[in-house]
């Protein structure tokens, strides 16, 4: 059984958190330090972005060192200390081991995390300063100042915890994450940190982590792009005395999947101007693969984007997409649903349905569905929000 | 030698064109007509949407029954006749039809072309009408009216021509053009239809236009989407007496490219809420078809769009974009230029040089120049246009 429970990424026992301000960002809170104790095993997923940020060339280093091994994740915005060269990659360093320092652990024992603006340089002693202040104010209550310490732009911060009970014990999923929002003046950074404290070996921890973002945290997109410095990372503390085998396997993914999808969803509601979360479901695709690629081209397209904020039911843009998507399409076996209002199908328009598309457009949940019509049986699910004036005026006016 | 000169798709000699109004629009011109005397060589460029229209069936079918010759082109507005299945289709070999008996010449003869609402049935009686009235009204001034007749929401009429001076002789190129502005209600058309004087064998015409298309109308984008519509078909009627053979192929492509340039930044410059026409060449690639990727995805990027939109020289956003654009990229080599200004390169910013970047941006012409880094030689140019809030609400807000 999976019951929501407050505590966010502290839920898990064996984990302290705190959130500090150390001057990156002018006033607000701008360092996160969450630490596991006894360190923990840990899994991470990056950004397929190759221009790579520091702080994921010395995470992804850690890992590899540490033998997936980790005390804690330090984490701070205002910068994204990417597109920094030589000079970025030794201020990550620098801050893993400020850290690493400060807690009294090997310094490949701790993961580093940055988002913000890129091309600036990651200034070392406000992070050192943020340390020892973070290091100091660890506690179980400090999950709620970690979310909003790794905030940019985030309407709110972000955070979800589960207990999940089994017939081995016990034991709890925690996490927090920060939206594709754009960033300070850049991109979209998703970050998500995830907590447990039942025991798993870090290959299935691996395997659970990516099969649990692969329809939440990889299935959102706010404007298709991806950022420097996107990660998930996991790590798995043991305290609750429940041992992850294959037998619990999948009752661990489900409970995982369940906080990962909470997260994602929030960052879709929180993306720049959004005001709908917009569900495309893909059917009748050749491979889930194809499947995804068209929805995702949809979820993608400004046309999609703008009709569901206008309230259009606007079908025809989501044939003239999949027809595009690079994906096996027929128009003759082609179906859309709006709201489950059926407004094409067999090469024939509905036209008289469309007020009832209309009116589901008027919530803030709008549901897609489109069937791709070559006769497959894959589908995929993508999530996205809308496209409004707002969008614009933040990403124009940024810096203005 | 290419000189300008007015006149349109009519300039080139034996072409004559009309544009009226038939009642598929409001109370805008409708129909257009284009006639060859004698009947001409022709080449299309299709869709690559897989959702094709009921016109573009027909088309195909035509020249392929015809062996490459048209006598007339006949174009509709208000109405895409997409998604209409087999009624559609019927109603686009009708449109054929009724031509075909306007002007006395065989039917394969005739080509069609719609663009307009989706999932319209074409009303043939409309059309029979205006067929009529154009077929009527045919003249070598009749460019003008022909050149309005296939505005959907284009600002304004799109036409150009060149008289070419060559040492066999002096020929002309004439064309028109509706925009990527989207249409009533549904999407991006872009429709160009271009004539000449000069005689070349099919082979050579549909080399021409392919090699002419590539760097052109092939090369713009204004929001990613293809439509089920697009078409650009180029009839060569032979009344100059110039011969195109090998020798002449190069001339003849150069000046083609001119006229073809012309038109796809018109539509570019027309895209709905467009202020700026942004020229993004990418060097350095692997191959041309990874340099024309990585243009176009910084072209369609949101992103990039709204940053030139709001005169903000965001070097990062470019190359965030690079590395996610699935070709070769390597930030250790990377180059960003803006107006000419160099603001990234060796990993270092050059945040001093950002105002003059900024100036350049200003302007309504933006170049941008990025250098995948990766050592080679390939290179590619894309223009585009920048996305305002006016582009949201055109799209949102259409059918409300």
């Amino acid at each position: 059984m999976v019951e929501r429970i407050a505590g966010g990424i502290t839920a898990p026992d064996g984990f302290e958190a705190a959130g500090v301000h150390c001057g990156i960002k002018k006033s607000r809170l701008d360092l996160a330090l969450v630490v596991a104790t006894p360190p923990a095993r840990a899994a991470g997923i990056f950004t397929t972005n190759l221009a790579v940020a520091a702080p994921l060339l010395v995470t992804r280093d850690h890992l590899h060192v540490s033998q997936n091994t980790a005390a804690a994740v330090v984490i701070n915005s205002g910068c994204a200390n990417a597109c920094t060269g030589a000079p970025g990659l030794a201020a990550a360093r620098t801050m893993a081991a400020q850290t690493a320092e400060a807690l009294g652990c090997p310094v490949e024992q701790v993961l580093v995390s940055s988002t913000g603006v890129i091309g600036l340089l990651l200034d070392t002693e406000k992070v050192r300063h943020g340390v020892a202040l973070a290091a100091g104010a660890l506690s179980r209550e400090g999950h709620g100042a970690a979310a909003e310490a790794i905030m940019t732009t985030d309407p709110s911060p972000k955070e979800t915890a589960v207990r999940v009970s089994t017939p081995a014990g016990v034991f709890h999923i925690g996490g927090m994450a920060k939206g594709s929002g754009m960033i300070e003046p850049n991109m979209a950074t998703m970050l998500g940190f995830l907590t447990t404290d039942a025991a798993v070996e870090p290959a299935l921890l691996r395997r659970a982590l990516t099969e649990a973002c692969a329809d939440t945290f990889n299935a959102i997109t706010v404007d298709g792009e991806t950022s420097t410095n996107d990660m998930v990372l996991l790590l798995a503390g043991g305290r609750a005395g429940v041992h992850i085998g294959e037998d619990e396997y999948a009752t661990f993914v489900d409970a995982l999947q369940t906080v990962c999808r909470e997260l994602a969803l929030a960052i879709v509601r929180g993306g720049e101007g959004a005001t709908k979360l917009i569900e495309i479901t893909v059917t009748g695709a050749r491979s889930t693969a194809e499947a995804k690629q068209a929805a995702r081209a949809m979820a993608n397209s400004p046309l999609v984007k703008t009709a569901v904020h206008g309230g259009d039911p606007n079908w025809g843009r989501l044939v003239a997409v999949a027809g595009r998507a690079g994906v096996g399409f027929d128009l003759a076996g082609a179906r859309v649903q709006i709201g489950g209002v059926e407004l094409f199908s067999d090469e024939t328009v509905f036209a008289e349905r469309e007020p009832a598309a209309a009116e589901h457009l008027r919530g803030t949940d709008v549901t897609i569905r489109v069937d791709l019509g070559v006769g497959g049986d894959a589908r995929a699910t993508v999530w996205t929000c809308d496209f409004s004036a707002e969008y614009i005026h933040i990403n124009a006016d940024y810096r203005t």
